[in-house]
Order: structure tokens, then C-alpha cells, then sequence
């Protein structure tokens, strides 16, 4: 397998609009020790992409401060953080049979070693990631997917939207025969909350718009509920005894008028701040019901391969709105933003 | 042991102040089907007292509306949950070999069977309870407490404040080794996290006004600081890398403040809203950090033996700021409202 010296890429420069995003060619870079240069044949878009170009995440006591998620980026910054690809270049140290392998990466960085690590780091912000031919990632973070019966696109949707999915379900506990409410639901993480939730054995209860509900049943949700129609009132009159679990990419003031939808003792799990991140809490509604908010970032080590298990026995099929070029992102993000879609955007590389 | 037909007790009439809690000459109730009639011999009180007696729990959707903690009081209502006392009558279909034991009460209704059952009512707000010469229980829930070392005062003091210590710190999976932060540490909640979380193997660092320092110290805090001093602040240099939890029954503004004082996957236990229940969250410092943010009321069935065998072994000493005779119960209430004790108020019956 050639490589050559120069790629296309697609690189931040400072936080802001469309424009902050810049096509350029640039050197393929080489793999430092311990780490494995991996051709990227798909990269999935996400939401985390717009934010951190935007520098939307804000800073503890400086909300509005522009910023990415986990603080300031060093610019220039490829962006993209779900890479499915060929390793191709192996740096010193890592085991010659990794070479040619078919991976997933893992776009975490963590913050010890173990199972139970939080991730505190993401490919695409806080090193290089896949909006490109070609990206460096530590050895051990490109895993063997061989033989999965997924095609590349579909493998690309897996690490952050489905990672995402996972870390909520496995924080927030859920179990098979619990009643579960998905907010968000026709999103990438929201759709993967659905089929996830509904491969586990859940009842799921999605929220969506209008135009996507038929889209979200087809996924796997029992009920859809359109967004637009008071939909904590009509959780509470599907579910009266009130859910055990509402998985909530949305957020906004849905927390404070979806938690009495919840059970005694429920969990409500916060993945994303669609709806606005500036909650206004009743902190008695919390803790005279021993209910748990639970924020959720991504996934653990454990997460993730148990995401590797899935894709290699293909159990859950990752659903594909659409594919773009990589000279396409600008148009890809807008889609992104625009929201008119179901499922994943993908960027897939000849 | 010769039982009379009337006792004075102390019972609520309405939601509203002092004069809303009334001494009264009441019937003795008696035992139905399943219950024992308990002589109190000590009642502590705690600030669920003073908040049901001014309904200051609001609503689902109104913040401002008088209720209990759980809906609607039932008055005319004879306060206080927690009961150290004597079993003197037996309703049909209790086990005869109860008459005569000594025992302590757990207060607590809950909404199913088993171990891990939540607390849907409390003696003294959803069924009379203990500012009283005598109260009915369910059997079940009048725990033999025989040859514990502890007085009937110090047994009085538990159910309540060191239930509800004892549930944050379960809930909260705190274990030995970990670095705790307790808020309110001066109260009948906050000592008991001080020395539960201490007898763990915990380090506890505890936040309470200035007066108060010493005493608290003296409970077993590693260390003390005081809440007009920048708390948080001077938890998050103390502990560099963040606390692994904060179990916390003042809530208000603190919640925003200190939550980045919390490690990565940190826990924010809330029990309480003594500095305010109106929290203003941005949710983004929750999820990104894989936070969180756990409402804590009361105990579990499990939990409640946890603290029965805790009241045998007498492993914990409860600490008893004063004792008041059920007839000054409006000067118990009012010095307790005032906060400038360290420890529980119990009412003691001669």
C-alpha cells in the first residue's frame, strides 16, 4: 500500500462559522512510537463537530466563553473524530501483524488505564482526527474489526454516536423489560439510543419531529411521540407509573418538565444540549424522588469494546442518511446543522 | 405496662408557623391488623419537621405551593419520625414474643417490597408519628435494637439524619479511600456523613460556619473549612485532582459553584436544600465531565438494617446537642430553626 506525502484534509483554525474550516493539502504524518498510521476509508460526522468549530461548550463561570469541550484547542486542528480504515504504517513498538488490518478507532483519550477510564480527549479535537486521507492514533485505540459484516460507512457511524449510546445505556443501567423515553431521537446518538436500547430488551418511547417518526419506529422504538405535541405529557400517559430511564441528547427546559415523567428512583441521562444547556433545576422534583441526573460523555474503555463486540457480529446496522466526498464537508456540515435528515452523515473517501 | 387512654401530643392543623403545631390532649391510638402500638421514650427532630409544618416542599410545575414533601398533608398530622421506644400493644397477627422490646422505628413507607424499595412516606407527615407519649407502626418496621449500647436518646437521633446519611453515602458509593466534601457538616444530616464517612475510611473534608468548626472536627472531619470562605474554592486546592464526591444538603447557588470541584465521574450527592432549591445548572459541566448529580431521600429497607446493626455494635455515637420535654416542643422547633447547635434536638419522655 503506497502512501503518499500530502493529503487532502479538512482543518480548523480558529472557532466560527463554515469559513473557520479549511480545505488544505497537507502532509501525511507519520506514526511517533506506539502508534499506527491508519488510512481513513469512511468518517462520520457529529454533532461534537459543529460545536467544537464553533467553539460552543463555554468554560466553568464562563458559559459564553468560546471554547472545546474539554478547553481551548491547538489550532490548526483536523476535525473528525469517527475513523474506519486500513492501517498502512505502523510506528516503532507495535506488533508487525497489525499491518493491513481492518479498524475502528477509538477516538478517546483517557485519563488512567483501566476498564473504568473517563474519556478526556476526542480524535478531530484534541489531536488530529479523520477529516482526512490519513490519521496517526495510538496503537492500541485502532481495533480489529475483520470480518464484520458492516461495510466501512457503516462501521465509521460506530465510535462516537453509538459510543455515546452505549455510555448512556450502560451508566443509566438499563435493562431489558424497563420503559425508556429518547429524546432527540432521529439524531445520530438518538437513533443509536433506539436501536440500542431496543437490542437490550427496553420498551422505548422516542420523541421526534413530525416528518421522522416513521423513520424512528422503523429503528426500533415501540412508540414515537412528535415533539411539537407536549410530549412529557404524553409520556406520562403512556407510561404511568412513569419511566425508569429517559436517555436525553436535548436537554433544554425538557429536564425540567420531563422530570416527573420519571419513576421513584428513575435516571435521567444527559448526553448533549440540543435544546440549550442553561437548566433550570428544582432541586426538591430531584431529590424527594431519588432520581439521578446523570451526565454522559462518550464511553469507557469497556464501552468500546463491547461497540468492537457489535460491529463484528453486526447486530445492530447503523443507519446511513447520506454520503459525501471529503472536498464536500462545508456541504456536509450544513446538512449536519440543518437537521433534515435520519440517521448518520458520512464522509467516504475513494 | 399499664397504657392510658389519652396522651399529649403535638400536631399539625394547618401548613403555616409555630402557632400551626398545637399540644393537644389526644386518644392513645391503637394497633390495627399488623402493627404495635411503641411507648416513645425519645423522638428526635429534624428539618423535615419544620418544612412540612410550613409545607415548604412546593410542587410538580409550582415551586411556590404549601405541600409535604410528597403531596398533600392529611391534618390533622402529630409530627416527628424518628422513635426510640417500647413495644406495649400488639395488633391482631403480630408475633407475641415483640411485646415489651425495645426498638427504634424506621419512619419510612415505601412503594414496594424488597430490599431496595424507595421511601414513598414518612411517620409524622403521611401517617402520625412520634411527637407523641405513644405512636402506631407497622411491626415491621419496629427493629429490635435490645442490649444495643446506645441510650433511647442517641437510638432517636438515627432513623432520620443518619438514614438519610447513610442512603447519600450508599447511593453515592462512597468507599474507603475515596476524598468526600459533606456540606451543612454541623447539622443532624451533616455530622452523621461526617462520621459514617469517616468510619468508612473516607476523607472528609467538612464545610460549615465558623463557630462550628471545632465540633465538627471533633466528629472525625479531616478538615474543616469555613462556608464564609470561599468553600470551594479552598476544596479544590485542597484536593488538586477533585473530590470523588460531595454529599450535600444545602444545595442554592453551591451546586454551581463547586461542581467543578469534583473529579472526572465525580458524584454530587443532594439531600436538602437548606441554601435554596432554585439551581441554576449548565449541563454542559455535568455530561462533559461525566458527572453525576444524585437526589438522595431517605433510606432503603437495606439500608435501614445497615444502620440497625449500626445502633447494636454502636459503632457510631450519635451526637445530641439537647433534650427537650415534648411540652417545650415549640422551643425545640425554634431552636432548631435557629441553627446554632451542633448535633440532633430530641424530645425525651420521662
Amino acid at each position: 500500500m503506497a502512501v503518499p506525502n500530502k493529503m487532502l484534509a479538512a482543518r480548523l483554525t480558529a472557532h466560527g462559522g463554515p469559513g473557520a474550516l479549511e480545505l488544505v493539502d497537507a502532509p501525511v504524518p507519520s506514526p511517533a512510537a506506539g502508534e499506527v498510521l491508519v488510512r481513513v476509508d469512511a468518517a462520520a460526522l457529529n454533532n461534537t463537530d459543529l460545536w467544537t468549530r464553533e467553539g460552543a461548550y463555554g468554560l466553568p463561570g464562563d458559559p459564553h466563553a468560546r471554547s472545546g469541550w474539554r478547553g481551548p484547542i491547538d489550532f490548526p486542528r483536523i476535525q473528525g473524530a469517527d475513523v474506519a480504515g486500513v492501517v498502512v504504517r505502523l510506528g516503532s513498538g507495535v506488533d508487525s501483524r497489525m499491518h493491513g488490518i481492518r479498524v475502528l478507532v477509538d477516538p478517546a483519550n483517557y485519563d488512567q488505564d483501566g476498564d473504568d477510564a473517563n474519556p478526556v480527549g476526542l480524535l478531530g479535537s484534541e489531536r488530529n482526527g479523520g477529516y482526512a486521507r490519513y490519521v496517526t492514533v495510538h496503537a492500541d485505540r485502532a481495533h480489529n474489526v475483520e470480518g464484520s459484516p458492516l461495510s466501512n460507512t457503516e462501521l465509521a457511524c460506530l465510535p462516537t454516536a453509538y459510543g455515546t449510546a452505549l455510555g448512556m445505556l450502560e451508566r443509566g443501567r438499563v435493562q431489558a423489560g424497563e420503559t425508556v423515553a429518547v429524546t432527540g431521537a432521529s439524531g445520530g446518538v438518538g437513533l443509536a439510543l433506539v436501536q440500542l436500547a431496543a437490542a437490550r430488551g427496553a420498551t422505548v418511547i422516542a420523541v421526534s419531529s413530525a416528518g421522522k417518526l416513521s423513520a424512528v419506529r422503523h429503528a426500533g422504538a415501540h412508540e414515537v411521540i412528535d415533539r411539537a405535541t407536549d410530549p412529557w405529557q404524553q409520556i406520562g400517559s403512556t407510561a404511568a407509573d412513569g419511566v425508569d430511564a429517559v436517555l436525553d441528547v436535548v436537554a433544554g427546559t425538557g429536564i425540567t418538565t420531563g422530570l416527573p415523567s420519571l419513576r421513584e428512583g428513575g435516571r435521567w441521562v444527559v448526553a448533549g444540549a440540543l435544546g440549550g444547556y442553561q437548566i433550570d433545576l428544582d432541586i426538591r422534583r430531584l431529590y424527594l424522588h431519588n432520581i439521578v441526573l446523570l451526565g454522559s460523555s462518550m464511553h469507557t474503555p469497556a464501552h468500546f469494546r463491547t461497540l468492537v463486540d457489535i460491529a463484528k457480529r453486526g447486530y445492530v446496522r447503523p443507519v446511513v442518511a447520506a454520503t459525501y466526498e471529503l472536498a464536500d464537508i462545508h456541504r456536509a456540515q450544513a446538512d449536519l446543522a440543518a437537521r433534515k435528515h435520519v440517521g448518520k452523515l458520512v464522509l467516504v473517501n475513494d
